[in-house]
């Protein structure tokens, strides 16, 4: 493996309830520990069919309303044409469609560039699968 | 061209219908090719304005569903500003909005690492084009 | 900092009312003084909550209908949670889970591959704040 290129995966608990999960920490500790003080990019990636990765705010309703929001536009009812799971898991597999599962972001002396308000998260729908794997890539 | 970038263009054949077309393939060819046992990035990118790059499983109803849950979202009607072709035609034009043209995706030892249930999809509504191009790049 | 990565922020004048603002120029005069000739990825991040990335065409009424079909996604309601602000303005925050913060892009020759109809486009429905940030990054 080159220098300029760092890779790992880690776990995360998601639950059995619709989520959307800040990872902001586990991406710095992930610069912090293999690319300090150094540029590039950072690219974040869920290997999973029914997951994605947004950047919004947390912690003032707004991860909530994504949920909702997602909800609205994707309904958990049987309109679904994927034939696995229960007919409303449909939606979970277009998701990805809307909020895609990767996000590639600006790493600038070893720091994410985020905006003050802004956090990386994990958007899960997927009540069926409590657990999770996250990618993060570092190429400099 | 420094080493550690590759680029190429490939055509694919859309036809006249909505399709989400599986190129999973062509991007693993392509990393076999330029990119054996390396580490590092690839960019997928579709030079349209009328198509977009999704990530999500197929072969199991969920192109289907997506391209489903964008004929709710974005309607074939007349609602669209934009005034070339038919009125309904304004709606591919928006579409790159929310499925972007681009996606950035992690390559561990010249492999993809997407999840068991991922494919690369070329997203593309519009009926009049039924010729694209796509360009793959690989970073390491 | 490496000579394969460089990086730049520039302010824009989004003003009051919500817009798709062209940036193509802005990146291409970047990669005209940063990395001439060159091949790489173009990075066009936003540092901000409430704004996001398009590539789509401009000129031709489609920046407008991106607007227009977000108003419809995402209504200026009192669904949000969000807590601050206008209850509308919930929606501003949900926006770039749908439109992302992030783009990245190949670059062949020190010029963007972007097909003929396509635009780098900020998208801010954020009426509040008039200012935005936009951060470039090349990475060859």
């Amino acid at each position: 493996m080159a220098d300029n290129f760092h890779s790992i995966t880690f776990e995360i608990t998601t639950g059995t309830a619709e989520v959307a999960l800040d990872i902001t920490d586990r991406c710095a500790a992930f610069l912090d520990t293999t690319a300090p003080g150094r540029d590039g990019l950072l690219n974040v990636f869920v290997p999973h069919a029914t997951a994605g990765v947004a950047v919004i705010e947390t912690g003032a309703g707004s991860d909530e309303d994504l949920l909702a929001a997602l909800r609205d536009l994707l309904p958990s009812d049987s309109r679904w044409r994927h034939r696995h799971g229960s007919p409303g898991h449909g939606r979970d597999h277009v998701l990805p469609g809307l909020v895609a599962p990767h996000a590639t972001l600006p790493v600038i002396g070893g720091q994410l560039a985020l905006g003050v308000w802004q956090s990386i998260v994990l958007v899960d729908t997927n009540r069926d699968n409590p657990r999770r794997t996250v990618r993060l890539s570092f190429l400099g």
